[in-house]
């Protein structure tokens, strides 16, 4: 088995790496085979004997996993070695039932319906790691709701402000990135099933309700057809995630600056050897915001690769199908690091309150100070009454 | 004034052009310069007559714009030299109004605003140009539902579809597409007002009233706070449109496909000069189809700039702000382009029936052509009335 | 005539967007078209007074250059209005000469030639504001060479380094990227001529003569063929100019932190007006490293967008040239801003001597500072030997 | 150990996939600090006893690597983990050899001469299959020299050229591209070695020695500098790669269009199961092609990325260098498999001169084919010296 490029493991989570890897996806491509067979045999295009047969083979454990994978490079799919060997795994059982394997299905139906499973565990992780990081930055606004600190443009002092609107800044668009995610997801989670031209050509006029009884038995939406070649609403759920970790980028890159010795507004919590160096034992490095700000720069470039991928050809596309799944997983391994990281950082977020005091008490002379402030108090108390409304 | 560069006059229409240029931004945020004096004045933050007097100035005729324009590169931002030429117009008829000018705001009030404001023209375009294109899409599909055509996977001969059906691939995508823009834009058209730091300090208690009364006078949403470094809403539309696009380039993928001489089953419209060559007599070129794919292999990019440029340093951004000004027009410019050339042209897109026959009776044999055809009709009529129920 | 995009204007320089302007390119293909006349007049293969109508009326001052670009959108090409325009000019002085005007040339030769022509004009400026860069650079790291500073990495404090070395790493790699770019504009700055298909069919044998000719009177390299789809040598120099602007970002981010007020250890000079804020008085913007991290956000996204592109069908793209040749502009017209900004800022950069102190100092007892110091001072000799090595 | 994204395994090589693993990475770790410790004992800096004890332990197979990988997540670098690890190898034999582990070198030293290291391996195999697919299309131009050929601009028939001609018209560009990833390898591929902040300073003045023996033994280049957050030079190597595969995929498309039947000029060779699919026994889909077009589509937004990394902060970066290290291998990932795919599908690539012929003969009467054809063979009589000249 090919492991995993090591960089993505200090950027990412463990579950969502292990979610998008190798025997992840033939497993979720077993669970598709499995769940056809059975939604075929419901409405009688398979027989109930041969569906059982099939369903009691998908099982990852059988499957040399690596030997699929390398087979697959010489095939140009996945699906063609792994339906192969199922098939063969099923004929040594009950040889009329191996020829009900993939009935009716094409390779892509096979593999986007085992991607948008796989996609359903990292969003629900990146959905919790959010609304974790929500909550977290809704309690320190609440606490630092009128706490004073500068206020910069241009990277440069420019009035008063509150430490709270800072965090609600922050919040606000990562609660209203998130229920986009949400929206998004519930229209772009669906289950693939076309047949070889989108046609279900095979399954006669019983294909739409083999296909609406398999998007519910796993969990799917079914948009009503196929969208072999139609990614819209799949990559408009990968721009709802670029977007939140756009959100993130922000709050990260403000933490970065805030935390900088000079500043000193902010540190990330201190855990034992987390942000440690190796040349330095007196450093403590802002680790939270660093997965961060790297996902902020890697994310928007898995985005314009799944929308550049958009122009697919025909019934099927020659490479940008390809390119899309490979860029998919890596936008989500991102994602799901950053979230994951902030979500962990915010809760132990440590505010140097004599620091922000004195950052912005510098000023005072030239600039106007408690004017700005009350009227950075009455805009925190609004922005935070409009948080509490968006729960 | 510097002229445009020239290419983007091929790949994008005069209106959007003209929406996002130099005339047209200086004229709107002399539109939201005007709107802010009416507005404070009806809460009595400035004297109603010093409000005339600076809504009266507010003409772009009035101005020098290519002289604003040298200035604001030497300022840093074009509101800098635009607020002060107007304070001293504003002066030269009533000195105490010109104090007025611009009260409470900052210069990415005035811009931020501008932008939404050409934006709005050019999105009203770019909106008709799209639902002209669904029905004339819709129309095709309708007129040829169930006319056969030759299915092609990975650029190979794969089975039978209808033509019916591949034109509601491409209808059907847009149509959704657009709607996402839409929804979209209801959120992220919306005012900024947040003066020099977001809190609105110098209007007081009144701010919050001001806004929402400017965003009413506008024609723009109130999100009820500055968004001046909080961009999801504004990146999130930016998106939606990067979508369309792709959904675009995805049929003009097809098109100049089927366009080819040697497969021959669609033509483009002819028209006199559209599409011909300096060198050569002969040829018609597929020009819509070019201008899409352009706009899909561009805008992908300028998506990814706008999420690059989320995260923005504190209460304004250094560099990302301005950035992001930059390449949002070049996404509007370049989608308004896409879409028009695909409106104009889908009317008039000539079928060849005999070729699209042909090309699918050659694999008679070779693949099982009718039971294919009666499911290709089938799906057809089924994405037909999803069509229909969308609109 | 279309204005240009407002916000370009911000992060450019004028001269950069004249020369790729609309007047501009008419001007390039018309110098194009006089040498090829000549060029072809010098071999026998038009007659001589032929050739010398021709040139006559290659004036852009003739040509209704706006009215030539709303027909290049409807023809698809630049070329055809202007070619039909210059023969009608032509045939009203001698009729006989008109038949030979674009003779044996292809829109994409005019077009492309016009591009390189308009690029030497950019990239000569960009070069010398670039040497000018690093000239100052030098200057201030020989002023500042063993000047102690606080070294920081992953935002954090880390050692002790001098500001010359800090220079250094600013300098050298911009001198370094610099060299990439003159070394591949040699390469790339290539005459287009191919005729139809890259044949020079009409020409006949003379062709690649009437090339080299045409290449030497119009000071560009002749690649001994025609690179209609082959945009390798052209695309690399797009990539040096963006490794170029990715050095310059790389200062602009290290000044825009070293200007921060809580670190104060550099500001950009002051010059009245610039930098100012519309609604505070006390704003001193660092606008030299916005414009140079504006560019060093977008450029990155421009460089993709003509890799993106190279996969050009056949002998002439569909699309993909003609959105090379919007995106190629506009990196030079981003690059050409971040250099001369940075170069005009960098002769009157101020040092804060004893904040670079403090700064450092505050860590005395945190980490050993002065044997850091004098190996920084070592490693600050050997950089700077190296910088004049490169001169 | 996290398993790779499995739809890398269908767009890049084993080898390459392999090298850039996390058994490669420790293992070029170790590499890195056992010739650092013998470079610091040839010089007297480290004794030779404890260099020798500790290179006897940087063998890769007595570390637990997935351990490693999940503690980097946590610590935020994998060098930290690892030197730890080695101290305790090391110290289990030599308690006094462990204080010498990793001397004066910091975790970016370790970790991007690793990088520097796998990358080499890559870049071998590139280079070896860039020039296998090089001669497989000098030896099909020289064969199809004169072979007549529809030429086709904008996607449809221009006029007559031969096949020889386009194969030129690939196979130079990507000798070029090639020959300019070679220059800069040289340039790119060097040890990293500054320390804390790139000044040696625990090394004193034997810095510089140490260095540049340890880039003897590792047989990378020494610039005579640490290149911590100076990146001009690696990622002027990744724009070289990204060119390459821009010609690639050049070829690629053009493939993919003659692949198509109704043109049927050329085919990919047949392989038992290659290209096969797993719902229509007839297919034989281009998966060279295929596997190019998605690097193609997929290797500009690592070159964005990479780019966009640049302005890295101070003497080491909070993200962007991290997110460029995933970023790196992700590029080299594709391009190896674009590359290797295409040069074993070149030499078998299937000719069919009767469809090559049909499709030009077409058009006679239309345009001119014989004058055109005669040009067209000598250009292509040029080109073919001109490639000649260039191995």
């Amino acid at each position: 088995m090919h492991d995993a490029p090591p960089f993505e493991a200090l950027l990412s989570t463990p579950d969502a790496l292990r979610a998008f890897g190798q025997q992840a996806v033939v497993a979720a491509m077993l669970r598709f085979e499995a769940a056809l067979a059975r939604a075929q045999a419901a409405v009688g295009l398979v027989p109930g004997a041969a569906a059982e047969h099939i369903a009691a083979q998908c099982d990852v454990a059988h499957f040399d996993v690596p030997q699929l994978l390398a087979a697959s490079a010489h095939a140009g799919s996945l699906a063609i070695p792994l339906v192969q060997a199922l098939r063969e795994r099923v004929a040594a059982v009950d040889a009329t039932a191996a020829a009900w394997v993939h009935h009716g299905a094409t390779s892509q139906d096979a593999i986007d319906t085992a991607v948008a499973l796989q996609t359903q565990v990292v969003g629900a992780a990146l959905d919790a790691d959010a609304q974790r990081l929500v909550a977290a930055l809704r309690a320190l606004a609440q606490r630092e709701a009128h706490t004073p600190a500068l206020a910069r443009t241009l990277m440069q002092p420019a009035s008063a402000t509150t430490l709270g609107l800072k965090v609600l800044s922050w919040a606000e668009p990562i609660a209203h990135a998130l229920q986009r995610v949400q929206a998004q997801a519930r229209d772009a989670m669906q289950v693939q099933l076309g047949g070889a031209v989108g046609t279900l050509a095979v399954m006669g006029e019983r294909g739409p309700t083999v296909r609406s009884a398999l998007a519910q038995s796993l969990g799917l939406a079914d948009a009503g057809s196929a969208w072999h070649s139609q990614r819209e609403s799949w990559v408009a759920l990968a721009c709802a995630v670029g977007v939140l970790v756009g959100a993130c980028g922000k709050m990260a890159r403000d933490w970065s600056l805030m935390m900088q010795a000079e500043v000193g507004e902010l540190s990330e919590p201190q855990a034992a050897g987390r942000g440690a160096s190796s040349a330095m034992a007196h450093k403590h490095n802002p680790v939270a915001a660093m997965v961060a700000l790297a996902a902020a720069q890697r994310v928007p470039q898995r985005v314009a690769a799944l929308l550049a991928c958009m122009p697919q050809e025909h019934e099927r596309a020659l490479g940008a199908w390809q390119a899309e799944l490979a860029e998919w997983a890596g936008l989500w391994i991102s994602a799901a690091g950053a979230v994951r990281a902030l979500a962990d950082a915010a809760p132990g977020l440590v505010v140097h309150h004599e620091r922000l005091r004195a950052n912005l008490e510098a000023h005072r002379g030239v600039f106007e100070i408690d004017r700005a402030l009350a009227a950075a108090r009455r805009t925190t108390d609004l922005a935070l009454q409009h948080l509490e409304g968006m729960a």
